[in-house]
């Protein structure tokens, strides 16, 4: 039923952090939980203190310096079979966490208890019995975690609800099914939630998913809709294997889409500053393809694309990117007519009209650009620039005489060494300046050649930081000796910039996208203050 | 019901295209085709003809050498309001393409009808009619793909059917609904797919989704459970925006779980294979975590998981990774590892036993090299070279000693000039050779040279083209100082190899992948007999 409130559960810092290539650091953990805290995620599972002493000094912070309206949640399984609760040192270490939100993992299936645990499906009743009924005595409020949820229920349905039912006597306070190995699609999710909320009428029930089928987050809008009032995911959709389900498409699916309530409209529109942070914070590139926080989620690269769009927004559109702080844009390509050029050059702040001669001719040079090989739908920079000149309004920072670079290799076999050196001729500010550097590689080496030259004038450029390269070959027919063609991004902070270059020389190309990214990033960064002792 | 037929659709050539940051170049074209052929999918969309200069190349080119199954299909849209199917000349293009299957795109949508064509309601029933009635009276069988099909449903349900109805009667004999926003929900799909069927119970329903709600892949099956017999997606999921239905990941699905048949079992085998294949040919990193076809789908990271995994491969995987062709990846254990190498090294021809020190020292390798960047998983030649290295049976035709570089650049200002040579030492047969070659770039004055040197030797080598060559930079962080990965394929007729370098230096890099692709080829090509005259 619409209207209603759906509680997400974020398990980013605990289920998200099982992604093969991401550590959290300690550092990481606390700003991230304080980032969810501001997306207004009700439930932020942080971690298994116990089993991992990093948890244990992240719970310990919080305390510290507790979170303004989220409930921080500790993570545990079931007590261990030959033990009592109040004797298992793993719930000590849970209760020492001090939150007043507990989630209790337990098995549903009876394949994971005889062959998983090594018990009897009996013991595994008592584990979950005792467990929840222990922690609740020491006043707390208990999540339960159905692991292996629908595999259990279908292998055996009558022990899987025997679990539950232990658990929902035992005193917990949500039931959630796990969908722990993936593997269910929406169908089943909605006739299993169904019999579940059958069966516990009086129940509050959650959802968690993976993405092994690709259907983690349709499996959530499904059980949602057949009754779960809580979902379980990730930021990103990071998790274990192919991830988990990602609060950030789920959260506006639920609230835009089926108009349930789960955070402010406010909050929602951080939804792609918390997803970008995230990503940045644990320094893996974002997704641009994301739904409703990628880059690209609402770009539009055919020239009929972009006119209908222009008129109105739904033609093309699903949502209104700014319900989630995202925002439309235009995309420069081999398609491109003039009301790409036009709007893409808005965004950046020119105006163009359609009649001017102007813009026909940044549309003309754009297309014999590409002709040789250029691409501008991923260098922006290089398009601005592009367009600057056009107007007669580039002011380049330099202006290159000539390069040379010389790599020199010796074989392993005789002692490996090797060396690249580049020699540069500019002329910066009417000075022409002859400078050389050593790099990695020739590219290395003439970045840093350039650079020498212009960091007495530009003390910022030492800010710029060279953060991507990509090269492709363009013609797979005549292989090394075909047009290159070279992408630098460039970062300075938060503001990230990419440009362009072509050659059938993969140095050149490089150069030319370096110098480029150079001149860019001085066209829009302030210059560092000097130090008084050099000013 | 299980067990029936549905037909795959591929778009990855024209849909997929519309990616942002992809680019194919005619030689990706057609290499993606035929990929897309042995994988067994029955109908290829190869693009647009007439709209599309790069496209009419590359419908001819297939005329040239024909796909062995797959129907080959242009797209194009109904014809331009103010004239006849037989005048337009865009129509015309696409009986040129010559293709026995066409696509045809129409308005669904009263709203992109009125506001984006800038025509009557009539006049697009019309158009559907003439358009569609035309291309059957020139022999051809038509799709017609119902754009932006569910919100125009939701719209004006009754205009929506009559569009549909226009194109039944003129002789489609695929219906295709198409969510081209991407905004809709699988209870939606459910519930229109239905009365889709209802209204035209003779009709083959075919759906197409994009993934802007994150339900791309969960909105086919649904469409499929409600009688669509036709999934249109990409490889990879490319596609504008956030994609189109990752056919990587409906075609197991609806294979393995819901037991309809789409390829053999053999050919859904390769599907990581053609997954990966796309992706190298396009210059995309592949998506680690894809449901399926990921690195890192069947990939164990904890303890726990391992040894129930050892036991029982269900506890943890909801498939069998090999029906895929993928493979349970253990990252604490090299047992798996193991097996890889022996699998790989048989797949070359060579026999190695898990119990001899050599394959222990093949992995151990590997894994040292892999560190480093190296990867073998698409430079299979040099995996064989370092087989053969360790069998001791590597016979280098040559031995480096050392090689210079020097590339000089002069400014556009004063007339843009340029130049790259290379000087090389190397043994061949015992012989030192000093050579040196001018090229396009350095790479390829460094290839040349190289030839130079082994060409009296092994005259085949002048045969042997560089047909690829492909950089990525792996470390984002340290952009150009960080270590680059150089693939390069060389081709033979049709024999094609590729292989791999790596280092700090691109320079390097691509000497050593263009290295190993000489001493490969020289080890698998028949020499060129000398002409008489010169034995």
């Amino acid at each position: 039923m619409t209207g209603e409130h759906i509680w997400i559960y974020d398990t980013t810092l605990r289920d998200g952090a099982q992604r093969e290539g991401l550590a959290l650091s300690l550092e990481d953990k606390l700003q991230i939980a304080h980032l969810l805290d501001q997306l207004g995620v009700p439930f932020i599972e942080g971690g298994w203190p116990g089993a991992n002493p990093k948890d244990v000094q992240f719970f310990w912070q919080l305390q510290q310096e507790p979170l303004t309206q989220a409930r921080l949640v500790a993570f545990c399984s079931t007590r261990r079979p030959r033990t009592t609760a109040a004797e298992d040192t793993l719930l000590q270490g849970i209760l020492a966490a001090g939150t007043p939100w507990v989630t209790v993992f337990g098995k549903s299936w009876d394949l994971q208890v005889t062959e998983g645990l090594g018990t009897t499906l009996t013991q595994n009743l008592d584990m979950i019995a005792d467990t929840l009924t222990y922690l609740r005595s020491q006043h707390r409020h208990v999540l339960y975690d159905a692991e292996h949820w629908f595999d259990g229920y279908q292998a055996n349905p009558e022990y899987a609800l025997a679990t539950l039912e232990t658990a929902h006597n035992a005193g917990a306070e949500w039931l959630v099914l796990c969908d722990t190995n993936g593997g269910t699609l929406p169908h089943q999710i909605i006739h299993i939630v169904q019999q579940v909320k059958t069966r516990f009428p009086q129940a509050q029930i959650g959802i968690h998913t993976h993405n092994d089928s690709g259907t983690a987050v349709a499996n959530a809008l499904a059980a949602v809709q057949s009754g779960a009032r809580m979902v379980q995911g990730t930021i990103n959709g990071y998790g274990e294997r192919c991830g988990n389900a990602n609060l950030c498409t789920v959260i506006p699916s639920l609230q835009l889409k089926l108009q349930y309530n789960c955070i402010t409209s406010a909050q929602l529109a951080r939804l792609v500053e918390v997803s970008r942070a995230v990503s940045e914070r644990v320094n893996l590139a974002p997704d641009d393809h994301a739904p409703y926080v990628g880059l690209s989620a609402f770009a539009h690269k055919g020239g009929v694309h972009v006119s209908a769009v222009g008129k109105n927004p739904l033609t093309y559109e699903h949502i209104a990117p700014e319900q989630v702080g995202n925002q439309r844009r235009v995309v420069i390509s081999e398609h491109s007519g003039l009301s790409n050029v036009i709007t893409k050059a808005q965004e950046l702040g020119f105006t163009l009209e359609r009649s001017h001669p102007a813009t026909r001719e940044v549309l003309q040079r754009l297309k014999d650009l590409e002709e040789q090989g250029y691409q501008f739908e991923a260098a922006e920079a290089s398009f601005e620039l592009l367009v600057r000149e056009v107007l007669g309004q580039r002011r380049p920072a330099f202006v290159l005489h000539g390069f040379q670079v010389h790599c020199q290799t010796q074989a392993r076999g005789e002692g490996h060494w090797s060396s690249s050196v580049a020699t540069i001729k500019v002329a910066v500010e009417g000075q022409e300046l002859l400078t050389a550097a050593e790099g990695n590689g020739p590219v290395s080496a003439l970045d840093r050649a350039l650079r020498r030259a212009l960091e007495n004038f530009y003390p910022q450029v030492r800010e710029f930081h060279l953060s991507d390269y990509k090269v492709r070959v363009l013609d797979g027919q005549s292989g090394a000796a075909a047009m290159t063609r070279v992408l630098v991004e460039f970062t300075h902070g938060a503001h990230r910039w990419t440009t362009v270059g072509v050659s059938p020389n993969i140095i050149e190309a490089s150069y030319q996208a370096v110098a480029e990214g150079l001149e860019y990033g001085l066209a829009h960064c302030q210059p560092v203050p000097l130090s008084p002792g050099v000013g």
